[in-house]
């Protein structure tokens, strides 16, 4: 079957998916209750990406763009995304449908940064992503990886 | 035996206590090669605090400081300390220490913004912290559980 990555509209159906995920919380949660409180509409944006297996939301991961007043990473400094939540169900992991949303991600053509956990650092590795050098201000709990379209590199921290 | 918590230092006695914690990440291999680089010197200070049970680190948190300018959270917005890598060794759960950390924390007498894993919202509740207000573009994939002295109330998000 024939798989694509799509943006996921805020609905009752695609929060009852989200469920499944481990990675379930405030976030969620928030969406739930803006719907419920009509402060949002019906099918209004998320910042979720996913991927549908038949009717089943099997993958999913959040994207978010920042300005670039905000950048502290790339140099120079400029638009970037934040990835976060990248998760697969377990039943369909192994099948490279994380690196198929990682690769959508990297279509934008603007440097991508991510909270990577230790064990999944190798993950980030293999997508072309990379450590940055720690610093506690910036990044305290964090450990950033970065992946640098052409043209980018790391920002040095002053 | 009576048990405190004191500020740690960096040198290769605490980096190798710090080993034995399951949060050990960039953070510790950065202060670690800072030292082998001789770029921080022995004994330099760290942002983590810890409890010692005879010889052994049981327990450990990161404190630091942020500035008023930073403040997302509070309202007066205001210097808050955020905290993370709150661990407790597995034999020695339970017995309060994780309580006397963030009691600790609590002493400074600012407010306080940590992540909580969904699993530990519970936890932090009954340290008296409380969830924020999810707010996708400060958040991202955080859970912020927050504790407020008195007379500091929740930032609302414009």
């Amino acid at each position: 079957m024939a798989v694509k990555v799509e943006k996921l509209k805020v609905n009752y159906k695609t929060l009852e998916e989200f469920k499944k995920f481990k990675e379930y919380g405030v976030q969620e949660l928030s969406m739930l209750e803006d719907l419920q409180a009509n402060i949002i509409e019906n099918d209004s944006e998320s910042p979720f990406y996913g991927i549908y297996f038949g009717d089943t939301l099997i993958a999913r991961m959040s994207l978010y763009q920042r300005e670039s007043r905000f950048d502290q990473y790339f140099d120079p400094p400029q638009r970037y995304l934040e990835l976060w939540k990248l998760e697969v169900l377990p039943k369909y992991q192994g099948k490279g449908y994380g690196k198929l949303l990682v690769e959508f991600a990297k279509g934008f053509g603007l440097p991508i940064k991510t909270n990577s956990r230790i064990k999944s650092q190798g993950f980030w590795e293999k997508m072309g992503f990379e450590p940055v050098t720690y610093d506690v201000e910036r990044d305290l709990g964090e450990n950033p990886m970065v992946w640098y379209p052409e043209g980018v590199k790391e920002q040095k921290i002053s």
